[in-house]
């Protein structure tokens, strides 16, 4: 009975999964809307997991580059408390998980006060950028990019410009979102400035190892790696953590939380990085995702390493 | 920086949070649509807790007599697991949170299979109740009486008759949800049966202590306190946990998720309880609810007590 | 140019219409949740019209009988408003149209007032049947048939107590409709009366000559065409009249007002009647049914019969 | 009984009903969100009628210029379907009325097919816009002043400079809704181009008794009043008047189908202009508007003429 740490962790059990899983990339599909996206190999399935030691494991395709899109609703987020405080961003952003998808914008006339439901959905993200610091679009995507180079502990990451070019655009859903927020004044944003900054981030390139290296920063408390500098307050990484359990898998959180039991976030590039407190950053890529938004094998392996590994906060053995 | 444990748990403090709260109390309302419970005293205030080694902890009202009302989709949640299973209770009732008001049918109609997004929202808990084995309401009742007598560890607790009647003659808007949920077939029960069970569990009556006791229940791994019996498969604990974090305060579960930041489950009369692994259960009662129908003050005692004791299990220096 | 009038009216051309648009019943599908409906045939299509000088002209089937179903929606608000007259009818049930499916309980909800949008859809026909004076179901009913038979001329009309009983057991939807607006207090009702009243009345069986004398009676002024006796207030005609274009016709309402021009009202057996003012009544009977719950060939065939008789009261040459 | 004809049109009579009904006007609010509209006085009420003998009956304020707001909808939808005839244009554009306000969003994310409910609400009209013929915007709204000016009879109209600009630039929520159909790909349409040409024609400048002439030429079978050139086929008459008078008057339509009865259309600087058949052409001015949209005391005056003059096409003495 339960859930313990049922395996070692090792590249070859990391293999094994790879094969045994990578028959689910044939289920979801590689995003055709958006050029680069489109190009993604629907068979790709990768994974990488490092632990606090800097242990690395991987396995399946660890040399594919892909555009951060979702997943950057975390790296904006980080900044704007970091810049802000946890009142003022929510004042402009809500913290509840939404129950339905990540790009509708029906919500945004339910609620009364037509704010955005959580900073991970769109419309959220897009408001969070509209309070980032900075004296234009560029100094504002600079700030980040250094942070995220802290973070990561290495500085091979940029934005791909062809990405950036076809989510100007494609980002009409994102323009009506903007537009949308601009004209209630529930948040007071430039439309045009907040979603550039946006399409920016979202165009950001990472691998697999970079998605684990993300999560590893969560992991380890908001400390870097090497250094152990304190770059995010405890408090926030708080917040982030939990609206990530609640809210960073669209409208799959719930499942997310009952069969993975960690933090995480997904993008439609079929990336998905998780936090495992205390313990691991894990990344994987598969681009073939469900119509939710999330990569099908990406999903299903996250789920398995929960079991194998014990990973599942709520699990009562989890902490053993 | 940080939450790490910054006091120590006595009935001292207890006294003094219950001091510090109960101006609080004058901002929510007591409910007044439904008798006994409109009864109930906009000023109390009490709460509980319990550790792992039974030591207790009680301030403020602490004799009062209320009903469970939702708390109670978590005990029904309980039985129906280890009834069916995972699998079989899942296709009845989703697991995602809802983003709306607990009461609403919308949803029912908003999504194309008409499945209660969750088992702590009404429509989910009616449904859930359509599954517990029984060759009658009344047998399914005593189920479900008999197993939580075993979880609390004392059989003083009962069903108020009163509550029961004005549950009944009130229960139109639940009505709605049970007959919209037959009319699509999506869930296959027998309105009139599923609310009459779902009429009696709300009518249960608790004290705080039993709140707490029930959450240190949870907080035991699903074993009794004494005895160290496992009542509920660590799978199945695991999973309502999970669903009590992204469910468990109607939608307030997100601020609650960052803000308390371990599993919690309330009812209209102004109960809360909340488990945190390992540690404590937590029972809090206070019948001034805000619109979203969670206790102000039972509310705000719970995020003070996460950061003096460290709760929130998604801080860094939460386990510490 | 136009759409004056092309042809004679005869039973030679209706015979040749019914004959072109026989082909259209393949299209629907006969609504199978309800016995009775379910059996009608697929392929059935009648129609009847009757000038104000009683000429009757009719072409295929004739002589089945059929539940009013929703048609008896303008019968209920006939009722209503000779008994309490437009402001108090009004305070209960809206008259605006609805933009959504006839038997939505969303619409509830969304609206500030939980009142039905208007008396054409369920909840509003429901709510409706509440307001009908009578000291008990059965002598409310017996007031429609007592009214009814005098604006059809003859007394050859009963309730099939087959569908009544059928209605009964599968009417959990609007059982739904019932509760949910007893639970809000927006209508003051009481939901077994109202809905036992609405089952009767849309279990009254027709033929399909008895809508054309249903229409004709509107067409007439809301006098009986035998005597001449106005039965209905010429301002309460007025306002079914204006309900029937505005909301009649489901969410097709839009469509019948630009392509056929006059009231209409329609059911889900697949009837159709049609009020052309100050010159014709007009019935339909075809049982396959769209998605909207419209007749497809009897839609089809009046909006012909629009064209070619130059029935559209918003057509220049309408009136000549 | 009943509503003939029960007074005579005449200048004294109007003079009569504006001062009975100038209290009307302190129901209301002028928009305040646009310049040049919130610069309106709210206690300005002015009246034109026009029969078909150019008999010219007013009162009230009518010297006022105010731009044309949501009335050149109907002008749009005149040229949409003259340049490409009713199918494809209502390929583009639904004919339902919708039963929420003029601007929402949410409708286009609930319907299936994400069309526009009508070309009366915002969306549809901007997605008319993007239908008309012409090789640049502005040569497009050349043809629209053109033919506007051969329907009135007169030069003596223009855009207003000041109003397009403010339009352009409180333009927030209608570039939401153009970029949200473009999103979707159910309307092909550049987004600032519909949007622009959607600007110029709200910004036309009418004075009272140009709404009183462009409804006389409905009223006079889309035929200029001199000449009597056909210059709107009448089956498009008959489609745009069919279409105000299900969705002319926002969601209010439906109570001027029962109490006004005949094709309207208003703005929300508070015009409205009227099309009795075969009778007259109304127009009204008071920029104090209701929640929903609608001049209130506009509305009332026009409910008031309806009833004095038998104007009401439901009516079954508004024949006589």
């Amino acid at each position: 009975m339960g859930a313990g740490i049922l395996v070692t962790l090792s590249n070859e059990y990391l293999k094994d999964i790879i094969t045994e899983y990578t028959p689910y990339t044939t289920q979801g599909e590689v995003v055709q809307s958006l050029p680069c996206v489109s190009e993604l190999n629907q068979n790709d399935i990768g994974i990488a997991v490092i632990d606090l030691d800097q242990n690395v494991y991987t396995a399946g395709t660890t040399d594919l580059s892909f555009s951060l899109q979702s997943a950057s609703k975390v790296v904006s987020l980080m900044i704007a408390l970091e810049d802000l405080g946890e009142e003022k961003v929510f004042q402009t952003v809500g913290m509840e998980p939404m129950g339905d998808f990540f790009n509708t914008i029906s919500h945004l006339e339910a609620d009364d006060v037509h704010r955005p439901f959580n900073p991970m959905v769109n419309a959220g993200a897009i408001a969070i950028c509209s309070l980032i610091k900075g004296s234009s679009v560029e100094e504002r995507f600079e700030r980040i990019m250094t942070m995220l180079k802290s973070v990561l502990g290495h500085d091979d990451i940029h934005m791909n410009e062809d990405v950036y070019k076809a989510e100007r655009r494609k980002g009409d859903r994102n323009r009506a979102l903007a537009y949308y927020m601009s004209s209630t004044g529930s948040v007071a944003l430039d439309p045009e400035e907040a979603l550039d900054l946006y399409f920016r981030i979202n165009s950001i390139e990472f691998q697999v190892r970079d998605l684990a290296l993300l999560g590893l920063f969560f992991a380890n408390g908001g400390k870097t790696i090497e250094g152990g500098e304190q770059l995010l307050h405890p408090d926030h990484l708080t917040t982030i953590e939990a609206i990530m359990m609640t809210s960073g898998m669209y409208n799959e959180s719930g499942r997310f939380a009952v069969n993975v039991g960690f933090p995480c976030k997904s993008g439609i590039s079929g990336g998905i990085f998780g936090a495992v407190p205390g313990r691991y950053g894990i990344g994987v890529i598969g681009p073939a995702i469900n119509p939710k938004g999330n990569s099908v094998a990406g999903s299903k392996i996250l789920e398995r390493l929960s079991k194998d590994l014990g990973l599942n906060i709520f699990h009562p053995e989890a902490k053993e």
